[in-house]
């Protein structure tokens, strides 16, 4: 098949970032993309071109569109970070291996999106996807499933039995609570709402606590001197998560991934860090991409292929949204809450 | 000699913490020491017994005789961590062979003390101090110059050929100056005083900023893109060290080991621990003792009492206060400023 010259995309209509920041939550696209046609793109060398099947909607896609993420938008590029879809064409050795193969990829930022019907990405980070395998669960197979899997190998590799997570409900929330539950880890899940709490419990969180309740400090306390958690992985990085940090015992380490909060945290007891030898640090999936090993990344990704196919894992699809009524349907399709919003073409 | 079976000392007379942070500054002693008579301590095993020479008073003393330290206080002790003295009994094959000597010492915390005629003090922690070095020298010698020998390691260790010191006009920050000069690192001083800056400068600082400075936060930011500061050396844990750490570029790793400040520091971008790869983390000497071999430690004494020997360092002393006048005049002598106080039984 011969890619056609024109395609249709959801398209960054500023650049740069925002001046102001008012965290993930969208009311309308409106201000932030526009529906329409562009050139299909034309893979450079080791890039190859694919035809996106199905991309997926993440909360770094939000923050992103709106200005609020740690990369610069480009206007005129289509959106979208993370999606599934068939490699019909490419320069290089590798990209013609792939050629006509079902790939997982990561692009976005800065260049080709994947909120459109085509989308060019480096060969090195498509993933080819088994067969047994879900669109729906290999279009947002890299972004969380590779960061839980990341993430827990920190915590083993911490030594700590257990670790805490904060808004937990989150996609990333469920694909951890599997496998600290499978490999004998407490999670110490962070939620907002009671409801959600049954449901992690059965993903394989060990104690959900909810941070509205009236006991939620004592309870947290008690647990940090049953447990010992030394870990605490944070989507949120405000207040409340600066809290759970001073009242974690010694050693403990506090790895943010991403900044749900708009408030400034601030660190009620600075003499921690020297006496308890607590740290802050981060953690971004593209630091990972680049220090990690081709070999170490290979088995990451075949490891979380296989516990999708064995159905350890399974993506909670909310809603699929067309490409062309993405403009009108998307914001309401993510106020349905707590699962994967998925667009395709 | 025999010992005698008392001596005098000040001693503590609170157990554990105080309910109220204030600082170090200490108006009078009254509220938490007395001067008095108690058994001179007996060695265990392992253990020496010193008759103290000459003990210094570092920030750490005052954070703990308020109880502001992060080790508990334990009433009927005699307060102080660091002295010079010699060795005049003990148990043990080393203990044997250290008597006689003169050595420098670190103890006190939940046990004798080095404000007082004799502390005993485990044999391990003993450092014999060369014939060419003096006691002002050596009554200092471990808790800052180790601190800073290590704290310059970490720098070294960090590829950036810049730090950032702030409180920079303690002793610390003047021993620091000279191990950055004479090692070709640009040291970038924070002080508050403008008169402070060109005895730092002669001392070997290559930046010197005063914080109350309008022009400090353009001058700061100057400084992050012609020197890229890697590592932030910080006593103060407030909102300034905080906003250093931000201003600074990525990879930036924000070290404290103090905290002069009351206020709680809030983290204004927790994005750039994601994105830019920063962390803050602790220092202690305690943990660097417990966690450096022996070897490692023997290096860096031998080095530091070359360094005072040679007189690239010299411990500069504004008063020395006799154990029995302390309760009167250390206060005042702590309000002399900018130089190290001394007390001798």
């Amino acid at each position: 098949m011969i890619p056609p010259s024109t395609m249709n995309a959801l398209i960054l209509k500023h650049d740069g970032f925002a001046p102001v920041r008012e965290g993930a939550a969208i009311d309308t696209l409106e201000p932030y993309l526009a529906y329409g046609a562009l050139p299909v793109p034309k893979p450079g060398p080791g890039q190859v071109l694919i035809r996106v099947r199905m991309a997926s909607v993440n909360p770094s896609d939000l923050y992103f569109i709106k200005g609020e993420y740690g990369q610069p938008r480009v206007k005129g590029q289509p959106a979208g970070f993370e999606g599934v879809g068939d490699v019909v064409g490419g320069h290089g050795l590798y990209a013609r291996w792939l050629k006509g193969k079902r790939v997982a990829f990561v692009g976005g930022a800065g260049g080709s999106g994947a909120w459109a019907e085509y989308i060019v990405a480096p060969a090195a980070t498509c993933v080819v996807v088994k067969p047994g395998m879900r669109d729906e669960d290999a279009a947002g197979h890299v972004v969380n499933p590779v960061t839980a899997w990341a993430m827990f190998d920190i915590v083993k590799e911490s030594g700590s039995k257990s670790f805490v997570f904060t808004a937990a409900f989150s996609q990333l929330g469920k694909l951890m609570a599997g496998l600290a539950r499978d490999n004998g880890y407490a999670m110490i899940a962070v939620i907002r709402k009671e409801s959600q709490a049954q449901h992690l419990r059965d993903l394989g969180a060990r104690h959900v606590l909810v941070s509205t309740d009236p006991d939620f400090d004592a309870r947290f306390a008690a647990l940090c001197k049953s447990e010992t958690p030394r870990i605490l992985l944070d989507a949120v990085a405000g207040q409340q998560s600066a809290d759970l940090f001073m009242a974690m015992p010694n050693h403990a380490r506090w790895i943010i991934y991403g900044r749900l909060a708009t408030q400034a945290p601030s660190i009620s007891e600075p003499g921690q860090f020297i006496f308890l030898d607590k740290k802050i640090e981060g953690f971004w999936l593209m630091k990972w991409f680049r220090q990690t090993s081709m070999i170490g990344k290979m088995r990451t990704l075949r490891q979380v292929q296989d516990r999708f196919i064995k159905g350890a894992w399974k993506t909670e699809v909310v809603a699929t949204v067309r490409l062309g009524d993405a403009m009108e349907h998307l914001p309401a399709a993510l106020r349905l809450g707590d699962g994967k919003v998925m667009i395709v073409p």
